[in-house]
């Protein structure tokens, strides 16, 4: 039985969420349409904040990893969506090869792949998992900590073919969010591969999925008859940014001193107390490296050289060039004395649950996914699709239900944003 | 905690489980390419009977009630299929109109009929209930025995839409097998119903059905490797019989010993020590009225006044003329004393569920589903459709997976059966 989780604030919140809540026949059909349009992402995970005045994304990850802290009562929810998306994108598929990060030794990281499999298999479908690692030379198999084991094998290429040894797959699966590029061994591949590679970091940037979320959340507001900023932050852009050289300060003072000014106004037209504040950090790359909370345009001027060598790179090195002001949403959900941060997971169009980022440490303006930080995960009682028009709003189920919409919302935006990069 | 079953033999079915288990992949995608061919029954539930040596579908229900005996845990999936079904078939639904059984009194069905409507809002419907009932003329709010309440309301028809007042739906759920006829409000309507009017039991025969599953495990059966008859039980039938009047008792004789004979074959050939015996039912019609248990040909000439009367009417006191004569499976499932009968319940092409119809005074050659019987309903722990490779084929888990498959190739005949009847 996993606790419940509380707010502190209530006011605002509830009453989005009701509208949610009553809404829903209209969202749902609103949904429907959309998918009659467009092609939902592979799987994604949302990162959301609740303030309790305002509930949104933070980040949308299309390689998710972490499906080993989802509640294993859903699992049947992720075979039924992972069956319903092959059968949509490729029914003719038998064998999946899943290709997860460069990881060999981060045990969350491979109990994920592990559960990945396992869905996968579950699913009905024939799994290897192939590595993009050098050393992988022969099958290895790696003991987990939870006393089951994973085998990763060389991946093997035949003309526009890949597979491993023994194996030709349908359908490549990335679990590799590809932030230093597409190796070329997966391109030109004549197999499905999902997400395709342009939805790896070395293509995608945030601010993208953020314009798209923007334009999302726009038509979505006028369905339900919501201020967008509700469930939308702010944000804005600086290109061509090094930190190491101090180039490009003035741009990001700049911005974030306009979107601090936008959250200014917002808050005084709903009476929030607290301070605004932004979220820096890189356009491209993910694992919440090079990431700043920042009250004050001065706090990115004068920065000391550990502060920049902190912001310069993100994930296996890279430097950081474009840079993302993004509104700040405070996180008020705490259990104990815990901060708490919602993440969404769905396979295909469905919500297949989700769970906690718990962290003693962190304030309700920080990041909780950075690096080294280790949260404690706390998977949903609630697998986020089960709303009780009986019940009060801020009832789980109903809680749950909203934070369901709401990624999906950020969801729909990745689907945008991939068509825009195909197109 | 729904306590685990136990089945009396466990030789020749561990085998078949094991051969559906290791086939699992293959299982999956022979299924998917079946589903781009076919169009699933919007819901189902198919009756199964497990004989340790063979585990066959006696029953496919395309009303199915009794969504209220399914596990609350297995809601989501419930939810999901109805959301996929819908987007298939009529993305642009809004509103449900749900049409019950015309029974008032029966707690257990009307708890049924608020599970759907549950299911039905929780997937994002506007839903309403409309009852055929005459003396239903104003909107009627019965109590539940679980403290719910559940409101019917008269239908209204304008031109060729059907709704209740001020209610427009998009689709026509129906939860009544029409046994005595489509009536003529529901005839002609512009509006989607689901099922289909033909797979009322007016129209509908048990014989084309199982014709129509003897055609697909046919197919399956070749694909696993399997002798067909493991899954597939024999059966034969009698037209124009009049059991008041004593017409057709040697078409009887003859079929019931025609049955048994190819049984007898099949259990010398298995070394099964078991008698064989048929069930003897109409051909047309539910809720196991005119059910004869016979182990010998005798057995159906010179039936009293008493068995006769029994016999020549089912549901709503229609008059049996065909009957159906089909091999009788043995249920050595039992938990404690009682003899049990499981039931897959199906929304789309998606395993959801079961549960199981569990009596203490029936034996294990006789029909579960009698009327006046009072089965305690044991709803499945499992969803059927976690098979595990890594454990015994009787795991739980794989055993409902095995039942999960079986359902799944009656749901799909009953496919089969439906287009038979459009075409």
């Amino acid at each position: 039985m996993v606790p419940r989780l509380t707010t502190a604030l209530k006011g605002p919140l509830l009453e989005l969420e009701q509208r949610i809540l009553t809404a829903q026949p209209a969202i749902e059909h609103w949904f429907r349409t959309q998918w009659q349009e467009h092609t939902p992402p592979f799987y994604s995970s949302v990162d959301l904040r609740n303030s309790g005045f305002k509930l949104a994304p933070v980040d949308t990850n299309l390689f998710p990893g972490g499906f080993n802290n989802l509640n294993p009562d859903f699992l049947p929810l992720c075979v039924h969506a992972v069956q319903s998306a092959v059968e949509k994108i490729c029914p003719e598929a038998r064998g999946v090869l899943l290709i997860p990060e460069n990881h060999t030794r981060n045990q969350f990281y491979l109990q994920n792949v592990a559960q990945l499999g396992r869905i996968l298999r579950q699913a009905g479908f024939n799994v290897r998992i192939g590595s993009l690692l050098p050393e992988i030379t022969q099958p290895t198999t790696l003991e987990l900590a939870n006393g089951n084991t994973l085998t990763l094998e060389p991946l093997v290429r035949t003309g526009n073919r890949l597979g491993v040894k023994d194996f030709d797959p349908c359908v490549i699966l990335l679990n590799n969010d590809l932030s230093s590029g597409a190796p070329d061994i997966l391109k030109n591949l004549e197999q499905t591969v999902l997400p395709p590679l342009e939805a790896g970091w070395y293509v995608r940037r945030k601010s993208r999925h953020f314009a798209a979320y923007h334009q999302v959340t726009g038509q979505f507001a006028d369905l339900i008859k919501i201020d967008p900023w509700l469930i939308d932050p702010y944000f804005a852009v600086c290109n061509q940014v090094n930190f190491h050289e101090k180039v490009g300060e003035d741009c990001l003072a700049a911005q974030v001193d306009a979107v601090l000014q936008q959250i200014r106004a917002k808050y005084a037209e709903y009476d929030v107390k607290q301070d605004p504040f932004v979220i820096v950090k890189a356009d491209a790359g993910t694992y919440g490296m090079g990431i700043m909370t920042v009250k004050d345009a001065s706090e990115v001027r004068d920065l000391n050289r550990k502060q920049r060598n902190k912001m310069a790179v993100v994930k296996e090195g890279l430097q950081v060039s474009d840079v993302l002001v993004q509104e700040g949403v405070y996180t008020f959900e705490n259990l104990n004395e815990a901060v708490a941060e919602p993440v969404v997971y769905m396979i295909d169009r469905y919500v297949v649950g989700g769970f906690y980022r718990m962290h003693t440490e962190r304030g309700v303006d920080e990041n909780l996914n950075a690096p080294g930080m280790r949260f404690e995960p706390l998977a949903f009682e609630d697998c986020c699709i089960l709303p009780n028009p009986d019940c009060e709003p801020d009832d789980m189920p109903n809680r749950f239900y909203a934070y369901g919409v709401v990624a999906r919302l950020a969801m729909l935006a990745a689907s945008l944003e991939l068509e825009g990069m195909q197109a």
